[in-house]
């Protein structure tokens, strides 16, 4: 009997979109082991005269989790407005599903099928191919260099205007990062995501006070210029950090407010004021404004105000056109008006088309990723299932894969394949630290991390063994004392493999092998071209010779003659 | 056991979604009577220091279908960043559900919850409250009237420019409309939606050559603005229908296209040209531009151009402003560009924040009911479920109920409330027809329509009893000659206790009675007020004496001392 309550499909979604103006994905969920065959029938929804000329893809069961098998369409059509259907066959019986209903009959009218109203050039996800293709190294400037593999350790604050002081804790600056270029290239990294770098008051800048400059105690404009185009002089890109959610408590727009009350023609860029605005003179006392999270010193900018919006847009704009960053990652960006973010897109895009804007949104961010608003999310949700299976180790080799399958499918593939994947970043703990230092687990995840679908991305010194479970120790100091130049290391090796191999960008994901106790095996397939994976985060000896066909150990750790010894790993290349 | 395989929580969608800035709605989809209890917990997402207090609501199952149960939450929270999981429980075990993950643990930290990251104002959804008790007559414009309680039957067909004709088939005018106002507004309805009335080629008007101006051979502008000021003056409201995803052939910006060439100035106008464009003498010919459907004579706009967007937007404001009408229904609202409707939802608010937008999407429309383009689409699939029921009779009432149910619980609640219910319009037959001919068919239709959730929006001339198979057939006269004025008939009656008891317009849907040979009982609720409604689509008499409380009937018909007769209705007010 064909589970009904299993079925899903969804249109206009991850289940149902377009990878060109003549290509479309078409998916199904259905429930695991259930159906013998399932078909889809697409035709053209708006063809003269009846009945309707239906073509039949066979549809191929790309993936299965715990509980599901997913089926997939990938297909060429002559038609840019279609109507589809699926057909469902266990031994028993066969059913239609169309418009969620799941009957023994076909529907009455070609608009009571499915629809793909049409294949809209816009709505197609294209990251420009720069970004697909990118290894992205995440510095935190306050902690990573102040100079040539070095940073100083302590703070460089001054003041900046009316008594308002400018925070540092280690010292780091732009000229340090620009000195040290050559270290992140070296290791095959092509494009840095830094943290904020513009005026504000704490050492860490996501409180900010002016958005035109960089705040004087980490640099000069004219610095992080250079350091831009030192960067794309060396063929690589960079993403800064944009905070539009709030602002610092001492942004002169909001001390306006402060100062003239209702009055202020600023008083609407703010949410939800009360007057008179004050502020609060310790953190019991409730602001009269809404804020980043409770922080008093962070009021909330309202994005939906068209004047506040302008003004940032042309902040957008300015570091795009004048410095030639190559995008944004947009802080706290599910707190904001969505038509703030629909304006950022088509403001940068008009100042350079193939800049990108990632969203931090932890969780999953579906409705964000349709075209309109961003390229990406930082995919927080790829560290925590490393962090449960390789680290911590709470979930089980089966419990992991179903995750890694949700996560695969929960997003176009343009888009997937554009997801920023981490293990950690300067809001979480290092990832070494769940590893309680163990760090075969952590090269068991990082090895995951480079050959998974979506690009990486490493927070500064972890490639050195960094761990740290507090603020101040996983923003820590960049361990340069710890840089043996020359070494082909094991994150060099990772990331050649990983530009080396296009699969690993572009292929596709499926599983090979698990077990019980730690095994996991997938492969990643591009063409002709073949990568597999193998795993080892148990215990016990697995012997692939039964699961690999012949190929060449691109990277391994206790693997030998076949046999993959505990927390071992190996990548190879199929022949 | 807990059947994870029907479990089903979308977070930001129908199954989340705030009903004000303090008010939210959580629902989750589960196996069909698998449940004995089901909670929500939720919390403060940013809540100061761990670990987030989490607050109970046990959800209440609000509807079922023939698969699923639906539990629902609704419920004043004081925090506007809500993170969220659900208990469910059966009789053996205990199950966590958030972010797609069941488990029997927790997770780690807060971020892995479900998050309902802000509460933002602009999307909450809020049609205007004329239009959530609009009780909707639909006009085809050449058949209603040319004068008082008369169709003239004739068309009345002029030269527009160079030989362009304006046709017309039955003569209808804007005039004749004016002059039957007193005729729609004494059955009750408040609102007219109006099919297109400017200069077009074809009777129908949906091929556009002048978006500026009436069609001449319908009316003057003037007449037009007088229409509108006697609709206001009635206190009623009218939308008129928009046709901006292609235009007439002749199309003046199109016809420079024809002659200059790519060097016309409105080269990107229109959607996948090649050039040289030329219009096809005959229909084999393949024309070199998109089209609506295959229509040669109806070039498809590109809505994704800014120059033509600017026009479109000035077309939008024009007739808001300048002729006050309220709303536009949005004609093949989704071929064209989401870009296109956000822009136009802003224009038009700006004109007037209570004019609405109606979207012609036949199938499930989520995507585009999110509060940034439409407030309501045309409720097709309402039309279908009730011909398949009620007229075809080829689904059972336990089919028709499955369908139902998902269809009010597609959207969010008050985007449901705002849906345009329809049983037939000019693109598709009469209902009547479908029910060859029977009118008690048609009479428990017609009484669905006006005691369900969304808006009651009746074709001209079904309330006299019109069928009709083909476009000319349904689109044929209005038949004046049945008209008996002064008589209390079954749609004043009906329309009448639609505004009367506004647990009708905004009240809850519950199941009471069903039974395999067409019985169906439900119940609308709003505070203290109920209304039962009987529906006996059956051959068997009914007792309806276990189901109903003490009452008085509204409406009836087969209706007896407590039995239901085969084909029989009644709309009883409970006490």
């Amino acid at each position: 009997m064909i589970l009904q309550e299993a079925i899903l499909h969804i249109p206009l979604s991850q289940y149902a979109f377009a990878n060109s103006e003549m290509n479309l994905t078409i998916r199904i969920r259905v429930a695991k082991d259930n159906l013998t065959d399932c078909v889809l029938w697409y035709g053209d929804r708006v063809q003269p005269g009846d009945p309707i000329v239906f073509t039949a893809v066979y549809m191929k069961k790309i993936l299965s989790d715990m509980h599901f098998d997913y089926y997939d369409a990938t297909f060429e059509t002559p038609y840019d407005r279609v109507c589809y259907y699926f057909e469902l066959k266990d031994p028993e019986e066969t059913r239609f599903y169309y418009a969620d209903i799941c009957a023994k009959y076909l529907p009455v009218e070609r608009s009571e099928f499915y629809q793909y109203p049409f294949i809209r050039r816009e709505e197609i996800c294209e990251e420009p191919k720069w970004f697909r293709e990118a290894i992205v190294y995440n510095i935190f400037p306050d902690s990573f260099a102040s100079g040539h593999r070095e940073i100083v350790g302590q703070g460089k604050e001054m003041e900046w205007q009316n008594g308002i002081r400018l925070k540092s804790r280690l010292g780091g600056t732009i000229q340090g990062i620009r000195e040290n270029l050559d270290y992140i290239q070296k290791l095959g990294f092509n494009c840095i995501y830094l943290n904020p770098v513009f005026t504000a008051g704490e050492y860490h800048k996501y409180d900010l006070l002016d958005y035109f400059h960089v705040s004087p105690n980490m640099g000069t404009d004219e610095e992080f210029r250079e350091l831009v185009q030192d960067i794309h002089n060396r063929g690589m890109h960079i993403v800064i950090d944009g905070v539009f959610n709030h602002c610092s408590w001492y942004f002169p727009q909001f001390s306006d407010v402060v100062e003239k009350g209702e009055s202020s023609e600023y008083a609407n860029w703010f949410y939800q004021l009360q007057f008179p605005v004050i502020r609060p003179a310790t953190e019991e006392e409730k602001p009269t404004y809404s804020c980043f999270a409770y922080e008093r010193k962070m009021p909330k900018l309202n994005s939906s105000n068209p004047e506040e919006r302008a003004y940032f847009m042309k902040v957008c704009r300015y570091w795009i056109r004048e410095f030639k960053v190559d995008g944004w990652r947009l802080d706290v960006a599910n707190e904001v008006d969505r038509g703030f973010w629909r304006d950022f897109r088509r403001a940068a895009h008009e100042e350079n088309p193939e800049s990108v804007m990632i969203g931090e949104i932890w969780e999953s961010s579906e409705t964000w990723l349709n075209g309109d608003m961003f390229d990406s999310t930082m995919n927080y949700d790829f560290r925590k299932n490393c962090r449960d299976f390789f680290a911590l180790r709470k979930i089980s080799t089966e419990e992991f894969h179903d995750r890694i399958v949700k996560m695969l499918l929960r997003y176009r593939t343009g888009t997937l394949r554009g997801q920023l994947n981490l293990l950690d970043s300067h809001d979480v703990n290092r990832f070494l630290s769940y590893c309680e230092g163990d760090l075969r687990r952590f090269r068991l995840a990082e090895v995951f991390l480079f050959t998974s679908p979506g690009i990486p991305c490493v927070f500064y010194g972890d490639e050195l063994g960094m761990d740290g479970s507090s603020e101040t120790t996983l923003r820590g100091p960049m361990p340069w004392e710890k840089v043996q130049d020359g070494e082909d290391d094991f994150f060099s090796r990772l990331i050649a493999i990983r530009k080396e191999h296009e699969e690993l960008t572009y292929g596709d994901y499926t599983l090979r092998y698990m077990d019980h106790d730690g095994g996991y095996i997938y492969q990643r397939t591009w063409g002709d071209h073949k990568i597999t994976v193998c795993l080892n985060n148990g215990s016990t000896t697995i012997d692939l010779r039964e699961y690999l066909g012949k190929g060449s150990v691109l990277l391994s750790e206790s693997y030998e003659a076949g046999k993959l010894g505990s927390m071992g790993y190996a990548i190879i290349e199929e022949k």
